[in-house]
């Protein structure tokens, strides 16, 4: 049992990775668990992995999310991009870096977070690695499958084909919002800001129900669908009637002064699922179908918003944005 | 073309994800390489997977050593992890943080050891994630499969067995002593700390051989076979005649006057790799026999030197070691 009330110098690195391991829930599909030099996934055909890195400062801040919320997030973000291909998730391995003077408690309560969110994504946690360093620093590969379905590229939407999404857009860039001016309500939308609602699923269902091209929203919907649309080599058209403002927008909008609109179209860290459909017969229950796709014009322009072009920032560049 | 002297700020996320991904060599095996939200790998049957974490200050020094071969260890640290389970690597997923003023002369000639490496270890880079910190942090998740074998685990060594190494043992700590005391030379024990030189191939070669437990060794012989030692239930005793002493150490033990068999004993990062085999017939050629295993005697102490306890520190714990 480790003390809340220890640094991880005084735990030390073994204990730590004992405590965080155990009493984990591993899938069937997991045959060999952490505790060896690597852990063994069985997977239905080729396996479909990805990699993102969460920094204290830069993803997080200690002061505005619990421990418990960044572990979720490390999770779920992960999961957000093999979603985006229509694969599921099935398993994490997970990199963590931490000061010395780090609080065990932290470590733990973001261990719980991790696994926590491991059980509502339905995968599992495969095993990790512990080092010190200045900043706190998780870095999570996630792996998963496709079963026999086709990974859904950002490259196959095609002219006369409609724009959909689900998931929610614009409520983490709102939370920021409330954040950044020092408030912690309405609680909504921080908690949108701490730990992303990623529609867990979606992505397999796009993939069934016949989606051409699909990317997760994790830059903002007007970079991440620019991204899609140059890789298919079209041009998106987004009709901004068909964008619902969620209620917790409208009010921080009336707050702050800040167009919610924006927050829909430039806002990050949401994880929605955008994709694009032959027709919209085809799009699913929960997807809203918010453009549609144009052959390309030659111009620099992929994404237009009710046909013109947007001409305020769309994206985020970690080595140039500052927060 | 981005500017040697530019550094990570005035070049952007974007461009130089653009710059590392240029010309990657893919296997066959790639179904799907970076660009994507996910990358997809054709592996043979269960999908072996392990994470390592490289930070500044902590893993390597920048004033020690170049990019180049910063980007090298990452790659080979990893592979030596699926090694030690008999898998044959075949991919990499990258974390890369860094500060924006890096020059990003740096990242480039990092990515190109990380190329350069994946070349020598006949594994693909499939993807990463780029993001800003302050120290240099880097995150290798690597994959593999075993081709229907089933995977060497620590677990499995029994009384009457022999123990064996291949690779190299102590050449990393000779190193750290030269830097440590300001010299450049002897080169070859250098370079070792710089970048290990796994034994690629090696573990595929003990997994068909017969090998009953297997470990990479990162931290140190003695404590890392006391890893294997412990998961097994069994006593190793090893035979320091059996250790050979290479003619490099010899040199360094000379002009600093540490006994080299400290460094062969509990030297880490070298990366060789140490296996039990039932009979000493079953010992690959390129293998050395240096210990037996005994059956558990209850005590506390899972491995010998020469039938006798070793007492001084035997490994490495992140959150609380000096380096």
């Amino acid at each position: 049992m480790i003390s809340p009330a220890a640094t991880l110098a005084e735990v030390g690195e073994f204990a730590l990775i004992d405590a965080i391991t155990q009493g984990l829930l591993l899938g069937e599909d997991v045959l060999l668990g952490p505790g060896d030099d690597a852990a063994v996934l069985a997977v239905d055909g080729p396996v479909v992995t990805s990699v993102d890195v969460l920094v204290e400062g830069v993803h997080f801040r200690r002061d505005w999310s619990q421990a418990h919320d960044v572990g979720r997030k490390a999770v779920a973000v992960n999961v957000a991009d093999l979603e985006a291909m229509g694969a599921r998730a099935q398993g994490i391995v997970v990199g963590f870096s931490a000061t010395p003077e780090l609080p065990a408690s932290w470590a733990l309560d973001f261990a719980a977070g991790l696994r926590d969110e491991c059980v509502a994504a339905g995968v599992s946690l495969l095993g990790g690695d512990v080092t010190k360093a200045r900043d706190i620093t998780v870095s999570v590969t996630v792996l998963g499958g496709l079963a026999g379905r086709a990974p859904v590229r950002r490259f196959g939407a095609r002219p006369g084909e409609v724009v959909a999404y689900v998931g929610r857009l614009g409520w983490a860039a709102a939370g920021l919002a409330v954040l950044s001016r020092g408030f912690r309500s309405p609680r909504a939308v921080v908690e949108a800001q701490r730990v992303p609602q990623v529609p867990y699923g979606q992505g397999v269902v796009a993939a069934a129900a016949g989606a051409t091209a699909m990317i997760d929203v994790s830059d903002g919907l007007l970079g991440d669908l620019g991204h899609l649309a140059t890789a298919s080599d079209v041009v998106i058209d987004l009709d901004t009637g068909a964008l619902e403002v969620p209620e917790a927008l409208r009010v921080v909008s009336v707050a702050t002064g800040v167009d919610p609109q924006t927050w829909i179209l430039t806002g990050g860290e949401d994880h929605a699922l955008a994709a694009t459909y032959p027709s919209v017969s085809q799009v699913p229950a929960d997807w809203r179908v918010i453009g549609t796709v144009r052959a390309a014009d030659g111009g620099a322009d992929r994404v237009l918003v009710d046909g013109s072009v947007w001409t305020a920032p769309v994206g985020y560049d970690h080595f140039r944005s500052r927060r």
